[in-house]
């Protein structure tokens, strides 16, 4: 679809204001809806061309010929890298850009000039079903490492599109659920994924999503895209609505939703016509976000430059493959490996079990299915290692629904003739999709019964999982090992039997927490939502904020992967300033391989006069070391990273006093902590009659008259304990000074206090 | 204070209307506000006098002579009923009744007109410093008890005043915080038992609380105060302003806030006469409020009937006193007794330790502090049963904060050389009180220590509790009884001492869970808040609703208690009409001492539309048997009672279902269970283009002709799944008519769809 930017004029070259200047109401009308499924409109008589936004985000989904007009048939191939769940386990943004360079490459290879990725949404809940596209429960690590994926696409000249903005956090009514969110989560927990991505690598674009937020839709919030995301953040893009989130077409361009997606059959462009002349829209929304259509423009055919890929598609396919596998053996999480049982001997013999190994669950459902360019699985590749003598299949359950009995025991039978069985599990691919969430976080009743029968018959059973979410693991104390291989791409299986056989040696760290039980998870019982409402009550304690606040057991903690060496942490040292902390640790390999350790950074503040996590990551490392290699590493915390959001001034603030620093290789096991003393801000707030007598007789000035006044008024009344000895008596301290003041019999008026308050407001300033 | 009410002129008998007709509009805005600390305001010239209205709520605490300006100095003797906290745990409508109408006579013989209580707010954290004066986590009994205290006390001829009206669940920031409720859980938690209270016992007055309710001051919410109370409920009373809760008179007395309290010397008349004189409030506003003034007055003389109290009081001192201890024993749970290790026999040796047996912990601080006719102590009352020689005591530690090291060694020694210890632990008084919360749910250090030491020297030590709210309990597996004696009031301590001995078999019920940890509870990570507001997230899932839904260990359940005898359950019957349910089952007395058993009824539906708990519990009932006495029980649940609040009509709605109906001795020990179905209502909510694919094809009228048409376009899109041969994709079930429609290709438009929602809407109705 290249020919889409071949109708490039010479006009384009011009400033997009002056460009929009010259055109009709009509056409700064057309330019804010696309012209089909997948394309802008463009306007030739001014040399403006169309061009090609496609699904994403771990893949190029370009659908070529008639579109299905629903746009989720057939598309071209392309690599289907890991989806978002494996790539966030990686915990590695220098990797995450090589996997954005490489979508680059095939986007521009294609012709598309912006690819609608990455989705940096909070895994609130582990039902929520596109939970597989999305990074992490924390919105650092989802911020960090979405900015390393739109810096990487958009090196290529291909825009991202950063997704879902904001606030949609499932699927269950996401067409027009309002997510009811608190101030403070909204901003620390929901939106600062998206405002590192957007401060760090500035996206062409940012796709609204289809809910509201805090009953307004997002497609037509201008707090949401005029204010936090353009005035607070700094955006200088475009807002693309996901496709069909438009409600009120004339609401949302004025709040700042440039451009409608798909087409509108020119319903909305006449609908904003019709609102210009009637005087209800100002034509000047019109000619803001044309500009903006046409500023993207630019951008993309700037970009479009020639391929430099060495293959025919235009990128090297083989290449692209390997990265694929290098990201999905990366991104494996090793949650449990009892009696080094992995990595496995490759003379062993081997019984591979499970449906999976053969026919892998590599993708989740919906927009961002690709067609691969090849696909791996895991049976052949453990045969490429072990050989074809050693290694023996059973499928031992169907994927389909279909009646698997007969397929036990013969895998059991299997199981029990081999010196090792790796079994495969997962969730059968109907289980979890976009577009709804799921039920429950069990995998399928036939698995587990086979876990059971393979188990009894051979210990030494290895599991490993596919699946896109969080899955219960009520079977963890009886398997030695247990690898989390999530959805790993087209080269998911070739990667699994790389870290099985130890050729990559696992250093996949959980992004988000692996509960005992749905029962546990934090939204549970505001999950999802009646009636067209989710109330996020559980703020800011989301994942592992949730369980360690309430000191609750999880079955694997955030941050946790192990590895095939072990890794010693000493010399901690924290040093605080103005741009933040310098967090400097002495990493040591103590094994005998080489291997690479994430290293996490946690704060806390315990005295902490809001509410707040225990401890909330920062920043982390990704260090590989040789065996018995040591190295300094240096972790740089952000001094707004350390800030929360005083909703009492309505920005973010950093909190003077003593923060914790927890370094360690999972949130459930610090290694090594230090205090730092952080200047931060003292906010003040002015006094007024509401605040609290404890509140005015901390005041300096008018705090010392009051509380004289008012304590030649205790001393009157022997017979209370309304001040006692230690100053203010708990029950009092609260009181709001003007209702006291107002009492009967009270030696000072409300007008009295109202002066002094006066006073020292101005004297304070 | 009598002499208040002899100001009465003959022109009170007159409907309050008219008198106040008779009123200047001076005289009107001064009758809205106190005229003291304690008093109304009076106009001798219409012939209105003052009245009294004072603490409340167990106990009258009338200040005479000069006040103290902050009305919590000393107070004229009354008796000590138990706190609200005891008697919530009796489960008994008929003995609250009795201790209300107690309570009235001796408001009555002090000339109160106004009794401020009963307290029926939710223990939405056991932190609440408060607890100790509400009743239960639970709205119906909140309700059930409270009503029957109202009840009680106005059977005298003396005012009640619910309180504090609403969403006031904690002390910290109580002047200015505002509760963040969502609608279902203030209505179907918070409110519910207000509202049972109000059209079950019309109380004289309703007291608004000091709190925000969403962002209003309840003292100027006219939502709540009007529509809510008086146009939803039927509130026939007047609404009186906590005692400084006034924020804007100007804006409170419109909204519904009748009365203020206590004075505020003039300034709110002056506002009140200023805002009529500028026109920003309607002089019918005065009329309303002093026309309930008027009546309040009318009601309070009316009561003031001469005293049939038989003691010089004007009340029987001693009959009070007894009624007290019977309140007390009924009100104590004994949450464990292995081995049958209570009763005690009166022949064994007892050790008594810890200095709550002869010093009392038996009622909270704070504006519900009683002045009490006697004073018991457990130790004086077990050496009556025990008697002397059997008996002797050591403090073991103290309650006032100074160190207590010397006294754990002879307590120790004491308990090694008798049959039994009886451990007197608690809170100290510091502990708890309104004014603020508790920052844990710990015993003191120094008490845990102790019970360590004395367990060790003998390990049948049977441990007695006092406190207002729930603590932890970590030694509940080290000790073979626990009695949970609460805040027992003035007669608290002879109650311990019948209970222990079997004069009185325990009866008690948990209102409220005990956790096993303060982390686990529900409102944990919401509560207080930040800076004037808190979210109460956990919505519907208080107390038990939380512990069930997430499959939560707990130390003790809600409804637990045990006997010294034991109660079979049988022969479950549940009928449905329209009225509600009707429940019956039979009990049997299976030991061999006369008991009481609460036999508990919950409801559950499993299959609902809606987020609802497992269980709620619904009724109850209080049966007396004796050994071997089999009766059948009939309990009622009222339809009402099966409704949820429904957000998109904004009313009550029973959903239709088969509801299950468990019979049992306490939330988790479930006897017997039916399933009942219930008739219900369909809401039917009209259709619009915001209706998802699936609301629209369920519709009798549009749903046909719309899938059809878009059928045929499905069949046209051979390589999506959008369709399958079920019918709807799970994908696209959700999606909103309007939008799909709205999608290039699609054939059939926004326009078509209207015109068959528009019909179907007008032949449905």
């Amino acid at each position: 679809m290249t020919d889409t930017l071949n109708t490039t004029g010479t006009g384009l070259d011009a400033p997009a204001a002056d460009i929009v200047a010259g055109l009709t109401v009509e056409e700064k009308a057309s330019l804010t809806s696309g012209a089909s499924f997948w394309t802008t409109q463009g306007v030739e008589r001014a040399g403006i061309p169309a061009i090609v936004l496609t699904d994403g985000p771990h893949g190029v989904r370009l659908q070529k010929g008639s579109a299905d007009h629903l746009g989720i048939g057939d598309s071209v191939p392309a690599t289907c890298f890991p989806p978002a769940v494996a790539l966030g386990s990686t915990f590695d943004p220098e990797l995450l850009e090589r996997v954005g360079t490489a979508l680059g490459e095939e986007a521009r290879a294609e012709g598309v000039g912006v690819l609608l990725g990455p989705g940096v949404n909070i895994k609130r809940s582990p039902l929520c079903g596109r939970n597989f596209e999305y990074l992490s429960e924390d919105p650092i690590i989802s911020g960090v490492l979405g900015a390393a994926l739109v810096n990487g696409l958009q090196s290529q000249g291909v825009g991202g599109s950063l997704k879902h903005f904001a606030a949609n956090n499932q699927e269950h009514d996401r067409m027009s659920s309002s997510s009811d969110v608190d101030p403070r989560p909204l901003r620390e927990i929901y939106l600062r994924g998206f405002q590192r991505v957007v401060e760090d690598a500035q996206p062409w674009t940012v796709m609204c999503s289809y809910n509201r937020l805090n009953g307004v839709y997002t497609s037509e919030d201008p707090w949401l895209l005029n204010t936090v995301l353009r005035d607070d953040w700094g955006f200088e893009g475009l807002v693309v609505s996901d496709w069909g989130a438009v409600n009120d077409r004339v609401v949302g361009l004025p709040a700042g939703l440039d451009l409608e997606m798909p087409s509108s059959d020119g319903r909305s462009a006449a609908k904003l016509l019709a609102a210009v002349a009637d005087g209800s829209l100002d034509e000047s929304a019109l000619d803001v976000g044309a500009r903006r259509v046409v500023e993207l423009v630019q951008k993309a055919v700037d970009g479009a430059r020639p391929s430099t890929g060495s293959g025919s598609e235009g990128y090297d396919v083989d290449a692209h493959h390997a990265l694929a596998r290098e990201a999905a053996g990366r991104g494996a999480v090793l949650l449990k490996n009892d009696d080094a049982i992995l990595p496995l001997d490759a003379s062993a013999s081997v019984a591979v079990i499970g449906a999976f190994a053969e026919k892998p669950r590599y993708q989740g459902a919906g927009s961002s299915l690709i067609n691969p360019t090849k696909l791996d699985n895991a049976l052949d590749a453990i045969t490429e290692y072990a050989g074809q003598d050693n290694v023996a299949f059973a499928a031992g359950f169907t994927t389909d629904g279909s009646d698997g009995a007969a397929l036990v025991a013969p895998a059991v039978e299997l199981a029990a003739s081999k010196d090792v069985v790796v079994l495969f599990l997962g969730l059968p691919g109907s289980y979890e999709s976009e577009g709804f969430d799921r039920e429950d976080l069990h995998l399928p009743a036939e698995q587990l019964a086979l876990l059971e029968s393979v188990v009894a018959a051979n210990p030494r059973t290895v599991v490993v999982l596919a699946n896109g979410g969080v899955v219960e693991l009520p079977f963890a104390d009886d398997v030695p090992a247990i690898l989390e291989g999530w959805l790993g791409g087209q080269a998911g299986g070739s990667a699994i039997a790389d870290v099985l056989y130890g050729a990559v040696n696992p250093s996949g760290r959980l992004a988000e927490t692996i509960p005992v039980k749905l029962a546990d998870t934090p939204a549970y019982l505001n999950f999802p939502g009646d009636f067209g409402h989710v109330r996020y009550g559980e703020g800011l304690f989301v994942g592992y904020r949730w369980y360690d606040a309430r000191d609750a057991e999880v079955r694997y903690p955030f941050g946790h992967g192990l590895s095939y060496t072990s890794f010693g942490y000493s010399d901690l040292s924290v040093a605080a300033d103005a741009s933040g902390l310098t967090v400097r640790v002495t990493v040591t390999n103590t094994g005998d391989r080489a291997g690479r350790e994430v290293v996490q950074v946690y704060t806390g503040l315990a005295a902490s006069g809001v509410q707040r996590a225990p401890r909330e990551i920062k920043a982390f490392a990704n260090v590989a070391l040789e065996a018995g290699e040591s190295r300094e590493v240096e972790i740089a915390v952000r001094d707004e990273d350390l800030a929360y959001w005083d909703v009492r001034v309505d920005r973010w603030v950093v909190e003077p006093g003593a923060y914790s620093v927890e370094v360690g290789a999972s949130s459930r096991d610090i290694r090594l902590s230090a205090v730092v003393e952080v200047e931060g801000e003292q906010v003040r707030i002015p006094l007024s009659l509401e605040s609290s007598i404890a509140e005015l007789a901390a005041d300096p000035i008018a705090g010392p008259i009051v509380m004289q006044a008012m304590g030649s008024f205790a001393s009157g009344m022997a017979d209370t304990d309304i001040f006692d000895e230690g100053g203010l008596d708990k029950m009092m301290a609260s009181f709001p000074i003007g209702k006291l003041a107002g009492f009967p019999g009270v030696p000072v008026t409300p007008e009295q206090i109202q002066q002094l308050i006066d006073l020292s407001n101005s004297q304070r300033g």
